[in-house]
This record gives structure tokens, C-alpha cells and sequence, in this order.
């Protein structure tokens, strides 16, 4: 690959181009093909180049960042519907038309997940055999494997062939880093096949019946980290609560754990040298370290960032961007989806 | 209240007599007023009490403790369905029929969850103005205060009616041990009015229209713990994934706790000196600690133990069946709902 280009929206998040314009430059240093346009507003993003001392007032010296300026920014309220209505010239929407365009590969937001997702729809389009896009993390599990986690809040209100759709995306995302076929399991309340809704039981006899997938069956939310599968597949409230409620109780374990240190700094030491492997698994499960979740299901590359990531979340997200550009991830969906239709067909 | 009675499930749950017998004997002697019947196998049972000093091979010393015979454990893989057809003479069913019969005062069991709550609709019917029981049980937030989180599981598919009405149950359940009003919340993926799906949103208007709860909106899976709210519901695939996700978190973190302190008798010792309370916290998210999930909208009381529950655990659940007995959770759930009806037809 001789290079490749992501549009950043340098707009998007809590810190907008505080965080979103060292991301970049660290990134840059870490892919030496890597290209980044910055999109948002012009006299923002040049100061914090000044600062990083890539810029002047006149012109950037780093060649592989460009600017493109935007006047106009999504807030975090706006509804996806007042974003499609009134999106033009937003940071985050030039950002995917850069993408439409074919003058960049993937785009990479910490703007409003809502209203990326309705833009990301109505600018990119889905691919052919989608019916709904979805998102996508990978996260840590128990046995060291990262594992993939969706729909984590696209979609509410799904029907079974679009959950079986989920599970090949996820299925094709993982294969390209484990190297593998990977094991998917459908996210249920009990393991037992009799157990759970229509949704689950409807679409664990669609991944019975397929090929396209390793399907190994139901998973348990008390088993989502024991890395039993290597893709788990929901509808997106429920991958939402999943997601969120693992957040709430590992911030809820670091907060007690620093409170039981606090005001003393031979507690803390002695804490140090007993806990620090500890200390890092623990911040495994920091929201920031997996951070970076994939738009699945549209012709063209869109990863969403949290909104309070900071410089080093921010810049993960830009890597999963390059990743999936270099695999060529969408291509590779749609391959897999024409095997699925084949095996209905045949 | 000059003494009540609770009919114990003896053979429910992964260990059986072994917990359930010393499991009463302790309960016993924490309510002076308790009587408990012991329903499953009567040589098992009274093995058990030997070992205590509590009987012999023809007789039961404790006058406050009872066995009922039966020949008959409904297996932890036995379909609800199956229950239901040939549970007649189980200890569980047996359990049931004491309180329908007026002869018990509650249910506590161990055993299978989908059994117990077909049986117990079966047996004992739903409360006049209930759709469907559900299942709840109170855990620690982080401000100290317990919250309660219903559907954990009876059912999938509910309409926003009978979500109401398990806001409403919820909210009672609360009130008596908060002796306040206890703010009510919805389990969602989005803050705004706008998020989630139709269930979410219809039962939002609901509760909004209601003088009955007092509502206080939408709660995300991330601050479930955060003591936002007293009682947080949803339908139970939602709530059973967020609880059981928790506790696959809390003990990925313990877990990791203890391997980091593992094979260094020195470190164990400083942890056991500096963090006790550190570790007190961590445990209370142990399953265990707030085992005792209880069956509401029915007409008697029932209580659910973890089938891994110990003896501890399992002493627990009887506490709660006996401090719903005494505050009359159904009457009150009666009453409350009278009041709703009145307040919809005026």
C-alpha cells in the first residue's frame, strides 16, 4: 500500500482539537503511509499545530496533514434527525463525504454516535445484503484473546436475518486479526436452546444452518469476558447495557480501590508493589484501551471514538481506522455475504 | 407477629441438604419467631441434623424445625414445561403447595429458576391487575445505599403495561425498606427522551402519567450502580444480561485480586492488613451477598437462592422471605395497585 488517508473530524468529542490534533500527529509518527485530514474549523486546528510546532499562522509544515475547513460542528444533544436535516458543512459530515468521494479511506469521529451513525447511513450507504449497520468493539477477556462485542447501540428493534448479518460482519472483523475462523456465540440468557426470545432462538437456527460462520452457541453475560467466543452478537440494546454496565462496575472497583488508598502514601506505595500487574489489568478494562469502535455494514470505513477520549484514546481509534483500511474490511464483508447467499440459494 | 413460617426448598441448589440444613438451623436462631419446614428427602435431611446435634435417627430435638418427605428434586436441566407436567410430589412443588395451602408463610428455594417460577404461578396465581411476576433483588450502589433491579430474567417480550407494573412492585418492595418514596427509573441506552426502543419510551409516558411511582427518568447501563435511583427496571433478557455481566465483571476483578496476591504468604498478610475494608467492599458485589432474589405479583411469598448459594447465601434468602412476610410485600403491592386503577379511571 503506498498510502493511505483518514479524515478526522477534529471537531468531535469533549476536547475537540485539544485532544483531536495530537491524535493525529501521533499517529502520523506511528504509520509512516498514513495521511490525515483535519476537518473542522481552521484557526482551532492551526493553533494547537502551532503549538505542537507543525505549523505557522500561513501554512502547515508537516506535509502529510491537511486541513479542511469547516464552520459548522454537530453538537453532543443534536438529534440524528436534525443532523441529517441539518448537517451540511459540519465537521463530521465533510469528514464522510471525503470518504464518498474516494479522497480518503476511512473516517474516524468522537462526535455524536447518533448522529454519525445517520450520516454515516445517508452519506456512505449500506452494503449490498445489509440491512441495518452496527457497531463493533473489541474488548479484553479473561484468557488474554480480545473478543468482539456488537451491536453495541446502532439498532434497536431488530428481526433475526439482520442479527445473523451482524454475526458474519463480526465474524469477518475478527478473522482478519485472529487469523482464524472465529468462534461466534449469540448473547443470551441461559445456555440452554429453550431459553431466551424469539429474536435469539430465530437467529441461532440461522447460524445453525450456515457455513459462513463458526457459530458455537449461547453466551451468558456472567461468561462475556471468559473468551468462550471470539465474536458475541446481540441486538443493540442489549449490547449497549452489556457494554455500559461493564464500564459502571470496573469504574465502580477503581474508585473503591484508589478510595481505600487515599490519604495514605505508604499505603499507596506498599500498593504499588503489590498490585501493580494488578493495576494494569484493571486498566485493561478502561474504556480508553479498547477504544475505537467500528460502523459496520456501510461502503466505506467510519470508526467511532468515545466522546471523552483524550490524545491516547483518540489515537487507538485512528489506528483501528488504518487497520481496517489495510484489511480491507468491507470488501471482505461483502465476500462473505455473497457465500451466504450462495448456500440460501443452492 | 407471634411466629411465622417458611417452607425451605431442602433440595434446591447445587449442594443440596448439605447448605440448606445448617442454611435454616442459622436462620433459626437469628428470628426467634421463625419456624422453618425442611421439604425434600427425609434421610438426607435428617443426616444433616445429626451432624448439628440436632436430631437422631428418630426423632428432630429442634421444635421450631419440621421435615416434610418427599421422594421427588426437580433436576437444575428440567424444562419449566416439564416441571409443570411431572413436578407433582417435588420438594419444590411441595415447598409451593405449603404456602398456597396457608400452611407456610413463604417459599425459599435454590433450585431451578424457569421450575420455580412456572411452579409458583401455578401454583400460587397472580396477584388481581398482574401480568406477569417478576424477579428482583436489591445490590449495592455506590453511595451506599441498595437499589433494586427488576426483570432479572421471568420474563422476555413484556409489553409496557406489565413493565409498568413491575415499576410499580418494585417501588413498593423499596419503600418498605427505604420508608420513603423510592425513585423510580428505566433501564436505557440514552439519556433522552428520544433513545431506546418502544417499550422503553411507551412506559416512559406511563410512569410520567402516574402518581403511583414516583419516576425520575432514564438510567444507563454505566451508572446503574451509581445510586441514582431506588429502583431500576426493565424487561428481563436487559436485566438479567446488565446483572449477570456485572457479576462476570465483579469477579474477573476479584479473581485477578487474588491471583496477584497468589503464592506470597507476605503479600496476602500486607493486603489482609491494608485493604480489609478494601475487600469487604469488592465482596459486597459478590453474588452472595445480596443473594435472595424474590418472585413479586404473586399471591404468596417466594424467594429465590443462587443454586451455587452457600450456607451463608442460602441463610440470606430465608432473612428476606421473613422480612417480606412481616412488611406483607403482597398486600401492599395490592394496595398500591388498587391505586393506580383508581387513578386511570378517574
Amino acid at each position: 500500500m503506498t498510502g493511505l488517508t483518514v479524515a478526522l473530524d477534529a471537531m468531535g468529542g469533549d476536547l475537540g482539537p485539544q485532544a483531536t490534533v495530537p491524535a493525529a500527529v501521533q499517529a502520523l509518527s506511528q504509520f509512516p503511509s498514513l495521511k490525515i485530514t483535519l476537518v473542522g474549523d481552521q484557526s482551532q486546528i492551526t493553533e494547537q499545530l502551532i503549538t505542537l510546532n507543525l505549523a505557522s499562522d500561513t501554512s502547515v509544515h508537516e506535509p502529510r496533514l491537511s486541513i479542511m475547513h469547516c464552520d459548522h460542528v454537530i453538537a453532543s444533544d443534536t438529534k440524528p434527525s436534525s443532523a441529517l436535516r441539518h448537517g451540511a458543512g459540519s465537521s463530521m459530515r465533510t469528514a464522510l463525504e471525503l470518504v464518498a468521494a474516494g479522497q480518503a479511506d476511512a473516517c474516524v469521529s468522537a462526535g455524536n454516535t447518533g448522529a454519525l451513525m445517520a450520516l454515516s447511513r445517508y452519506i456512505l450507504k449500506l452494503q449490498p445484503g445489509i440491512d441495518r449497520p452496527a457497531l463493533v468493539t473489541s474488548m479484553p477477556s479473561l484468557n488474554g484473546q480480545p473478543f468482539w462485542l456488537l451491536d453495541l447501540g446502532a439498532n434497536v428493534g431488530i428481526d433475526a436475518d439482520t442479527l445473523f448479518q451482524f454475526a458474519v460482519m463480526g465474524a469477518v472483523l475478527a478473522e482478519q486479526q485472529l487469523g482464524r475462523p472465529a468462534k461466534v456465540a449469540l448473547l443470551n440468557i441461559g445456555e440452554e436452546a429453550i431459553k431466551g426470545n424469539d429474536l435469539v432462538r430465530q437467529c441461532a437456527h440461522l447460524l445453525q444452518a450456515s457455513d459462513a460462520v463458526h457459530y458455537v452457541g449461547f453466551v451468558e453475560g456472567d461468561r462475556l469476558y471468559h473468551g468462550d467466543a471470539d465474536v458475541i452478537v446481540c441486538d443493540g440494546f442489549v449490547g449497549n447495557v452489556a457494554l455500559k454496565t461493564s464500564e459502571g462496575v470496573a469504574s465502580l472497583f477503581i474508585n473503591r480501590f484508589k478510595r481505600s488508598l487515599q490519604g495514605s502514601k505508604i499505603k499507596q506505595l506498599i500498593a504499588k508493589w503489590l498490585f501493580s500487574d494488578l493495576m494494569l489489568q484493571l486498566n485493561e478494562l478502561n474504556p480508553d484501551q479498547y477504544n475505537g469502535a467500528s460502523l459496520l455494514g456501510l461502503r466505506g470505513i467510519v470508526v467511532k471514538s468515545h466522546g471523552r477520549a483524550d490524545t491516547q484514546a483518540l489515537s487507538q481509534a485512528i489506528s483501528e481506522a488504518v487497520y481496517e483500511v489495510k484489511r480491507q474490511i468491507p470488501d471482505k464483508i461483502s465476500g462473505r455475504l455473497e457465500a451466504v447467499l450462495l448456500e440460501r440459494h443452492y
